[in-house]
């Protein structure tokens, strides 16, 4: 059965050559810009796509979210069934294109925009038929945990693994998706619709790893602190909470081991106990093998289900004690536990504050041109 | 749809209640022994269960070889769907099973059979659709994890830490299936199986941690180093490799992080790289999580396929340094790198050595009533 390309970057051309040696799957006509077409297999027109009777399903790694979302809809809308790597596009229009799938009788499935070659929404979605999710989330974003395990390694400023991670191919040439956390956000958004039927659209809390210097990293260290960027997602009421931002871990937890551009994925399911996902997050072959799981799948499985809903996320309930670095000067704004001063700064661990709560104070030092680092202690 | 039950023991009684909560699913009758039917939905005779027309699939988890065995094929015969939690019955009848199951046009799952809550089996089948497993295999036995771990953390002995498992319900009364590496080694088979069309059904290598002292833990910790028992396979020519030994790890490893008796599942995709599954490999509700999930994703997945075959396994290829502990007058039969002397024994790493070599030099000293430990070095 051939399986039409959306895309021949990375991933598209990993997908391409997986399919070459897949059982029951073939490689069928890829999508590239006009102009673009210099083998036969190549095309530029999505017509010829959907109008391809052999075309059993369609492939979505282009990435962006139009024309991909157009495309998508015209596949859906031919009867064809699609698999997407592409996160942006299933946050912004993930329950309306599941919602065409249903009436066309056809997949949308989207394992590789989550984890990369970890199959987390795949194992969530099969999880949550049948056990209650708990919470959910971890390490999911590949280029940001090179980074940090960089300088905790190294030793490096941000500007410097930054650097390192461009040149390795870890992170982009505009690396503020990864490292704004915005990557990460959004795969927690589709972590909580898999799970919880609740697609969270605002209401998020999200810091990065922009903040971070040696000198925070050196004092981590000295506590014995590993630091990692981590999303976390769960119910909340008739909500669900959904944030991303940094977590410093004692030596022996699971999270210090993951090292490189890894992903840990978790969920805690009632029955099925804590699941800890870990593998390459990002990268041709992981990330196509993600694709092309889904495709042999097909038919199996839906990860938007109907019942799926946008909500706002509520993080008001998820209540951590924080380690703040701060200017001097702003430091009396927090109830610090223990605190030392460190030339114009006070670095220490205040007491424990509501998520929002801590970003929103981050964020109104930093509008008034003040400096910040912050992460939540895990207990 | 009706699930019938065959045994109500730990894991009977977690499906059970799991299926009271499952949509789409209810518990239909469940079997237990003559005198034993102390309510309306108990049954004693599998007959009952076979000719009950509600009766869409059945999940075996009275454990055993026999009846087991007869009633799963009576089951499959009747064109019930049937899962198992039964990794004995499933190694020593699996294939026969899996082939009748096919030619009734039901599916036959055991996903429970192998790491518990851990998705690992389903994972595995599904990656082995479109990816080649280099390797497999991991901590595939809680309840020597457990002991390991209590042994290095609190430095106990051996019979001390084995009573604590036993009166956690970690360890049965006769626990000689899991120190000796029996049950893990079965876990192992049916993995194989699944990645590789292949059971291994002999030619095993298999050490278990009976021989481990608090000395000998004492001297890896010395050493910067943590004991796991490990399983291993892959392919092997026309076969594959399957063994059980314990493996010593350094700090940074990331079995050194899997304590108490958690489970950790590997594959090495040629595609996806190393996937990594972690969770509880038993106990009532993670265990009946995965019959669960199996029972909610019936028809889409084959564990056993037709090309499925019986091989011995050839673990010659295997080769390891090794850390010895060895009565002083045998230390001449092993190349020490280095060694020291401890009382009557000789304690070291040994240059590497093949795996069934290393078993049977630990076998025929045994034989011959001399005392061993050994454990694979990880590089």
């Amino acid at each position: 059965m051939k399986v039409a390309i959306l895309g021949f970057g990375t991933v598209g051309v990993g997908v391409y050559e997986m399919l070459e040696n897949c059982a029951g799957l073939e490689p069928g006509p890829v999508l590239v810009r006009p102009g673009k077409e210099d083998k036969p297999f190549k095309v530029s027109s999505m017509e010829a796509i959907v109008n391809d009777p052999e075309v059993y399903a369609v492939a979505e790694v282009m990435g962006g979210i139009e024309p991909a979302n157009s495309y998508v809809a015209m596949a859906l809308e031919a009867g064809k069934h699609v698999v997407t790597s592409n996160k942006a596009l299933v946050a912004a229009h993930g329950i309306e294109l599941a919602e065409l799938a249903r009436r066309k009788g056809v997949s949308f499935l989207f394992s590789a925009a989550c984890g990369g070659g970890v199959p987390f929404l795949h194992n969530l979605a099969i999880a949550a038929q049948s056990d209650k999710i708990l919470s959910l989330g971890g390490i999911l974003n590949g280029t940001t945990n090179f980074m940090l395990d960089a300088m905790q390694a190294e030793g490096k400023d941000y500007g410097d693994v930054l650097k390192q991670a461009q040149a390795l191919g870890y992170a982009e040439a505009d690396p503020t998706a990864d490292v704004s956390g915005l990557d990460a956000l959004r795969k927690i958004m589709l972590a909580c619709a898999v799970a919880y039927d609740k697609l969270p659209v605002d209401g998020f809390s999200r810091e990065g790893i922009e903040s971070i210097t040696a000198a925070d990293v050196a004092d981590f260290q000295a506590r014995g602190l590993t630091c990692r960027l981590i999303t976390s997602g769960g119910p909340a009421g008739a909500s669900v909470y959904a944030y991303v931002e940094p977590v410093l871990f004692p030596a022996n937890a699971p999270e210090c081991s993951v090292v490189k551009n890894f992903n840990m994925a978790k969920y805690n399911g009632e029955n099925a106990g804590a699941i800890v996902l870990l593998g390459q997050g990002a990268g041709r072959y992981p990330t196509a093998s993600a694709v092309v799981r889904d495709l042999c799948g097909l038919g199996s499985l839906e990860m938007f289900r109907p019942a799926c809903v946008k909500v706002r996320a509520n993080n008001a309930g998820c209540v951590h004690p924080y380690y703040v670095r701060v200017d001097a000067d702003k430091a009396g704004r927090f109830s610090f536990r223990e605190c030392r001063a460190d030339g114009d700064s006070v670095r220490g661990v205040v007491e424990p504050i509501a998520v929002p709560q801590m970003h929103k104070l981050a964020n109104d030092i930093r509008q008034e041109g003040g400096s910040i680092f912050f992460a939540a202690v895990e207990a």
